[in-house]
């Protein structure tokens, strides 16, 4: 079969009036960026009808260096949707920027189940990176200003939490001493990625660019030398944050191979952020379509948890079905094979990793969303392995369903989309979230990782507990968490794959995103600012005589 | 008279494909931002016939704190050239982004000659210059990751000149320590603002993506433990680099309040860099019009020099003609008057201040470009004060017109135009740059302090004059120098107004930036990144609950 960039060039893009149209919107309504890329208006937005579409999650197992294809699945599944005659929007998030330098590769599917333009999408799609880490080192800049000009808000230099962004992979500015050469306050400080930042998750969570400006506002800075927190607000930042952010905050319209109408916004990290693409544009896609079909980082336990119990909650939305993905060599691997042996056929193994499969099944199920089991199909998957599966998936009855769409496109994806719309059709869903608002926060994270991770408890860190009992204090206890934890295991230690049991959990420490409205418990290391590789794929990519960019995806 | 904000504000905006009409380009030839931006794509650039216009440039006395309205004047004078019949396109820079935070406005005119929309230009425009700042720490990310694995290179982490790049006013990045916690080699390091980074004067300098790609190879980053130059082709960043820059390098499509076409590209710094917008845009401009009105930064002396000497030498242009912008009220600032006293009138002060205006015009036409003096008209303005002027210009035998575009538009200019437009149909334009290549680096030097800025002579401290020396035997000694130096006075002195004479001008050290293709000397501190004030305009920026941007200009 083409490569992905082959598949991706040979498309004959429509152009994104026709997508738009095809998404119920006028073409008045599109801010448009070249022929096929365009924002919504806002304005736009605010007079369309209100949410009436159904909200379906594609979540995966636990993933391993096999693959599993989420995003891929996401995009057959909303291509296979729309054949079938079902109006259908899909959101995604978008590419962060630094790392399609490290590693080959964006994240806009593959195979014939990919959103265009893949190059656009890849490098700046239309500039929301740009502005949010703009928006960020705006606030850090302002912060240090004040500092520098008489302090007048008493911000202790050693204790400003708030990092500094940028969209590349660059090691060397993960911990940095700023503010020498007599220029302020010689203290440390870092960059993390724009998409680890709270701008970032805030963006992403806000109803409104009014309810953004409040959430950049609630952030927390650092603390006054009366170990007071400090939020953004004080500095006076947030309405310049926002106008740097306004049209950003507009969802960004792109097309599928197929035609489909994909809305591609936003894309917090999904370790020290929840991974889900904006609320904004899962909002819009909910006043437009008949179904949006959405994704959510890494595996279920986090990825699926985060989007019920963040995303969700904040935003009033109700998830009609839930779609696993799992593949046949990912399960090998949770059945204990090496990457290196995936290609022997190995039924046994996949039998044993299906457990993992299984867990991911029964803890969406407990957030009262049905599900369907989506088998992203490889053509070396044996008869015997795709076998072990179906059986699994039959022991718990569950539906599930062999998916082509990486080499056939929505055809391939068709029968899970039928599987999907009955589920949703069905009308079984009851959706709630893990836990309420009011349950205390170190009670959130226990009842994560004992119905969810299936850990014996919790040990949270004597530093950790005291810094919960603070926000429990300060009027934070009512936040969701967000779990900073591996997404190769349900427990903390990437290693231990399949579906282990007898372990706890441990919270080594926790932060508080104010702004994002949530707190993070930070199970493990948690790389803010990745580096690039020995070998960057950067070395490899350019511009060719016709002007097409090559060696980026 | 109404505010710059509510002029803009009560603007009505032509689509940009009717203003892409206006200047000769199909709708298929605009790759569109929105309703009242675009991109002129590369490949329509391409097949447009060759450079036919005449170009004319805007420059003007030493700037003081009273403001001369060269950016005001340019847009007037190309209204003016439309409204004349007169097909006629204007060129401007880009500008930055984080100074709009600092003190309030932009740099897109004002009165009744703006360039819009100006919220968005002053903003992010269509991204490039976020696109620089990406491919300038893309390169910075590389270089430090390979010191990382193993340098093979051999770069002395000492000896790295490339900085990283922000397009915010962030005084505690000027100057820091990268590479702590592990994280590579710890060293001293710091940000410039983007506009000062030798990516943005190699961009604006480039004819094509492939020049753009040479001379991005050109850039040298640093040394080796050997002493040897290091380029950046050798870090291999720069076909990534290209490619972040791809869509970037295409001239943007704006429009004025009168609805003449506006190409606003590129904006290096006029201190360290040449202070023009980028060649690529001129080249455009100059296809497609009749006339294209231009302005460089700062005063003639720098402003116009450089673009002389560097932007035309380079893009092989040649001016047609050339406006002087004068104020009475700057004028009487070179007499000797202070700002606080700039509402009395004081006709003698501005007979002496006219020094200045004289001894800027007999630059300009040092290099073959006839010239006409522009004076930007105030309201408090008195008779006898620009009767002043008008007796200097006079006196050598240069035209003069007063101007009130600020206040009237495009009719407010029609004198200047119809002048200009006599200038250049009169063909007595005979353009060459003031120095050959082959002269000696030191000689150019001298050459522009003596014939431009009447110094007596120059002292190059002995380490820039040993950098020199060892340009001229690395292969640089042809490029042409870009002078570092305060632009409020010919002399290196700021407070040093009017026409000094009996002064040497000190060279304190030079630069190399061999892929923007000139040799920086710098001739007194140079602020490569700027801070905020004590009240930065950001505090009072924010946007309305109409959407409305309140606040920036």
């Amino acid at each position: 079969m083409a490569s992905d960039a082959e598949i991706a060039r040979a498309a004959v893009l429509k152009p994104i009036e026709e997508i738009g149209a095809r998404a119920g919107l006028d073409a008045a309504a599109l801010y448009r960026y070249g022929p096929h890329k365009a924002k919504v208006a806002l304005d736009a937005v605010a007079a369309l009808p209100a949410r009436r579409g159904r909200l379906v999650l594609v979540t995966a197992i636990s993933p391993t260096p096999a693959g599993e294809g989420k995003t891929t699945t996401t995009i057959g599944l909303g291509d296979a949707l729309n054949l079938s005659g079902r109006r259908t929007v899909i959101c995604l998030r978008e590419p962060s920027l630094g790392p399609c330098f490290g590693l080959k590769g964006g994240a806009n599917g593959g195979g014939r189940a990919q959103v265009l333009p893949q190059d656009e999408i890849n490098l700046h799609l239309t500039g929301d990176f740009h502005a949010l880490t703009a928006a960020n080192n705006l606030l850090a800049a302002m912060i240090d200003n004040g500092i520098y000009w008489g302090n007048p808000l008493g911000i202790d230099p050693s204790r400003v939490t708030w990092r500094r962004a940028i969209d590349m992979n660059d090691r060397a500015l993960r911990e940095i001493v700023v503010g020498l050469g007599n220029n302020g306050a010689v203290r440390q400080d870092g960059f993390d990625l724009t998409v680890a930042s709270e701008t970032m998750a805030a963006f992403c969570l806000a109803s409104s660019l009014a309810d953004l400006e409040t959430r950049l506002g609630r952030m927390v800075v650092g603390q006054t030398f009366a170990r007071e927190d400090v939020q953004a607000s004080a500095v006076k930042a947030t309405g310049a944050m926002t106008a740097l952010l306004r049209d950003a905050f507009a969802p960004n319209l792109v097309q599928t191979l197929d035609g489909s109408p994909a809305l591609v916004h936003g894309g917090p990290f999904a370790n020290i952020a929840h991974g889900c693409n904006s609320v904004a544009a899962t909002d819009l896609g909910l006043r437009l379509a008949d179904y949006v079909v959405t994704e959510a980082g890494f595996g279920a336990d986090l990825g699926a948890e985060k989007f019920f119990d963040i995303k969700c909650r904040q935003a009033g939305l109700a998830p009609a079905a839930a779609v696993v993905v799992a593949t046949s060599r990912a399960l090998k691997m949770h059945g204990g094979v090496a990457k290196a042996d995936l290609g022997r056929a190995d039924p046994q193994a996949v039998r044993r990793g299906a457990a993992n499969l299984r867990r991911h099944v029964e803890n969406v199920q407990k957030f009262g969303v049905p599900v369907v089991v989506a088998i992203n199909h490889f053509t070396a998957d044996t008869e015997a392995e795709l076998a072990e599966i179906f059986a699994c998936c039959a022991d718990i009855g569950v539906g599930v369903h062999l998916c082509r769409h990486w080499a056939e496109g929505a055809p391939g994806a068709l029968d899970l989309a039928e599987a999907v719309a009955a589920l949703v059709e069905g009308g079984t869903a009851r959706f709630a979230p893990l836990y309420p608002d009011p349950l205390p926060l170190d009670a959130k994270i226990e009842r994560i990782a004992r119905d969810i991770y299936r850990a014996d408890g919790v040990v949270i860190a004597p530093a950790a507990a005291k810094k919960l009992a603070r926000y429990e204090a300060g009027g934070y206890g009512h936040l969701p968490v967000c779990m900073a934890k591996t997404p190769y295991s349900f427990t903390a230690d990437p290693a231990r794959v399949g579906a282990p049991e007898g372990f706890t959990l441990p919270v080594r420490d926790v932060r508080l995103s104010a702004g994002a409205g949530f707190v993070v418990a930070l199970c493990g290391d948690v790389v803010t600012l990745p580096g690039l590789p020995r070998r960057p794929a950067a070395e490899s990519i350019g511009v060719d005589a016709a002007g097409v960019i090559q060696g980026l995806f």
